[in-house]
């Protein structure tokens, strides 16, 4: 069997990006090093998961709440409640924008404060094994609503490819396993239903080339990689029959923020007729917002993630500037696709339109909620 | 005075990307080497003319026109009209898609045809002299009527800057100076109207981090750069007043071909309500063709343009591979952005509405002979 010290495991084989090691000790894949190296780090302590979540060697919303939760475990395994608390207080702090660290923080929170001390360590692990779980069941039931635009993309496509493209990385290496955007490409291939992606490079951190193209390639799925100004000419030539991409962060009336670049392809797959699919976990929809352009903060992160290019340059491992000294650059990390360009929200309950009745019907419990607080 | 042999000059200094040196040779700034190294080649025969057009030392369709009429001249100079005339063939198969190449081409062999073989080097010569001068002036032709543009948003703004986005390089670089869609921004800031470029990297060549970013700076305009993703953001926030791009060929409906993702900065335009401007010399308006989607063959070039980055690390020049093995990449070079998106087209004898009748009123003797052959 494969070893995931060793080697990633294709989905199939119940691939993991987070998993316990033997001596209860916590292993990731170190995100930053693909595709070029595929490197194992070992978390012994919450810091160390603090670590990894700041400098993203994880990123992906499932997968920070995944390690903020197997580093409270990490946490009691070593101090008990003290260190718990002290490691909760300093997880919270460890990514400014992610929903789900949060999410997880609190609810591995509740499970501690409900049990004995000596039940600590055991009840945090097992709560954050559950997370990981349900986060894999979450993943595969998006994988099963969107499987079915697939299928019936195929079924007119006489045994041509059924093209889709994706933006940024909202793969299995951003959750526990799956994906979101390509989790309907999984079961698809899976399927024997034949299908390709159009991988854009998603600059500036380049997650479309390191990391979408790498564990489509490792889950031997047929893809291309192409630079992110190529969508709009690919969909006006009919290579393109669905867009779908994942999303931080959703608004109750079907506004997404994703990936900077993402609104660009919404409007040319607009523009052409091409369907346009947002895939995600209902707990990243933000209730309390309607307009995302206005009301959805975007991160601005450093101008070298701009201007530093990384890869590889024989066998060394580089970083190179790609410009003069004396240009200035902006880096804003994400964008809003206004819901009238979205064609449908791929969520664990089923495709809702993207409005505000598309979603209060598949969540009513939520969208009840917030409305009383609107 | 500064030395062209040893600096960039500005634009109002009159730079010129090629020139004549004291002992006849021609002289350009290898382009490749920008903005890390300002490197001039000579270029001493013919030959080394046509490689420097091949292996794209110099770009932009006006440039390779000059370059090709100054290879000419130096044909004419070592071997007459028998070296001219192998000249003159090869060099028109330097570069598949440049208008202007055969264009100066012709322009050179009909003066040699007219003039004695003692005459020969001194009129191709003086031809090749006098298309950059023509290229210059019609720079500053289309400069001042969009300056016209920008200094109408500057009224509104009360000496906050002017923004401008733009696409690729259609630079001083591109061109014998000033550029096309830099020409205007260029005199704005001679007229010390406030103006600002966003500019946008442009992958997978990066002309727009590579060399319009460094021209602007070597001008002392202000600028910063961007990714390709992120216009869409910065119109949705009112960071961009007007969009100038250039063109490698423009239908005589007025369609746009230009870099790849020029399509999708005019669909952002368009959804933000922000002025949408290709600048060009009527030389690339191509009579004989309406549709630029259906009928604009697009070049597709080395994936190595893609997975490949040229940059700096240390003191080294490196390229560094961005993506594993077993990923391919496509790589088109161009797409087309159709009439209905763009505001309008600067040309050197006004601004005309994107459409068969606005660049008809402009250049009536080229629209009716061509209404005649369609």
């Amino acid at each position: 069997m494969a070893d995931p010290d060793r080697e990633m495991l294709s989905c199939r084989e119940g691939f993991r990006t987070i998993w316990l090691a033997q001596n209860g000790d916590v292993r990731i894949i170190d995100q930053r090093k693909l595709p070029h190296d595929y490197v194992i780090a070992n978390l012994e302590t919450w810091q160390d998961g603090c670590l990894a979540i700041s400098d993203m060697l994880v990123r992906g919303a499932p997968l920070i709440g995944a390690t903020a939760a197997y580093s409270l475990y990490l946490a009691a395994r070593s101090g008990g409640r003290a260190e718990f608390d002290r490691a909760s207080a300093a997880l919270a702090e460890s990514r400014p924008t992610a929903v789900n660290l949060r999410w997880a923080i609190d609810r591995v929170s509740r499970r501690a404060s409900a049990c004995s001390d000596a039940e600590l360590t055991a009840s945090t692990l097992s709560e954050a094994g559950a997370i990981c779980d349900e986060d894999v069941d979450i993943s595969l039931a998006i994988g099963r609503h969107g499987l079915e635009l697939i299928r019936s993309i195929a079924a007119a496509k006489a045994g041509e490819p059924v093209n889709v493209l994706t933006h940024c990385n909202a793969g299995a290496l951003a959750t526990l396993n799956y994906g979101t955007a390509t989790a309907p490409v999984y079961l698809a291939h899976d399927e024997n239903i034949p299908v390709h992606v159009w991988v854009d490079e998603t600059r500036p951190r380049n997650q479309g080339s390191q990391l979408t193209a790498y564990e489509l390639a490792h889950n031997g799925v047929p893809h291309t990689l192409i630079v992110d100004n190529a969508g709009g000419h690919l969909m006006q030539h009919g290579m393109v029959d669905l867009v779908i991409t994942g999303t931080d962060r959703t608004t109750r009336s079907g506004d997404v923020a994703n990936k900077i670049g993402t609104y660009l392809k919404a409007l040319a797959a607009r523009d052409n007729a091409v369907p346009f699919y947002v895939a995600l976990p209902s707990t990243t929809i933000d209730w309390t917002i309607d307009d995302g352009v206005r009301d959805i903060p975007i991160e601005e992160r450093d101008p070298a993630e701009v201007t530093d290019v990384y890869g590889v340059s024989g066998e060394d491992r580089r970083t190179v500037r790609t410009i003069g000294s004396r240009t200035p650059a902006l880096n804003f990390a994400f964008d809003v696709t206004p819901a009238r360009l979205v064609t449908g929200l791929i969520t664990e309950r089923g495709i809702a339109p993207a409005s505000r009745e598309g979603l209060a019907a598949l969540f009513p419990e939520r969208a009840d909620g917030t409305q009383a607080n609107a």
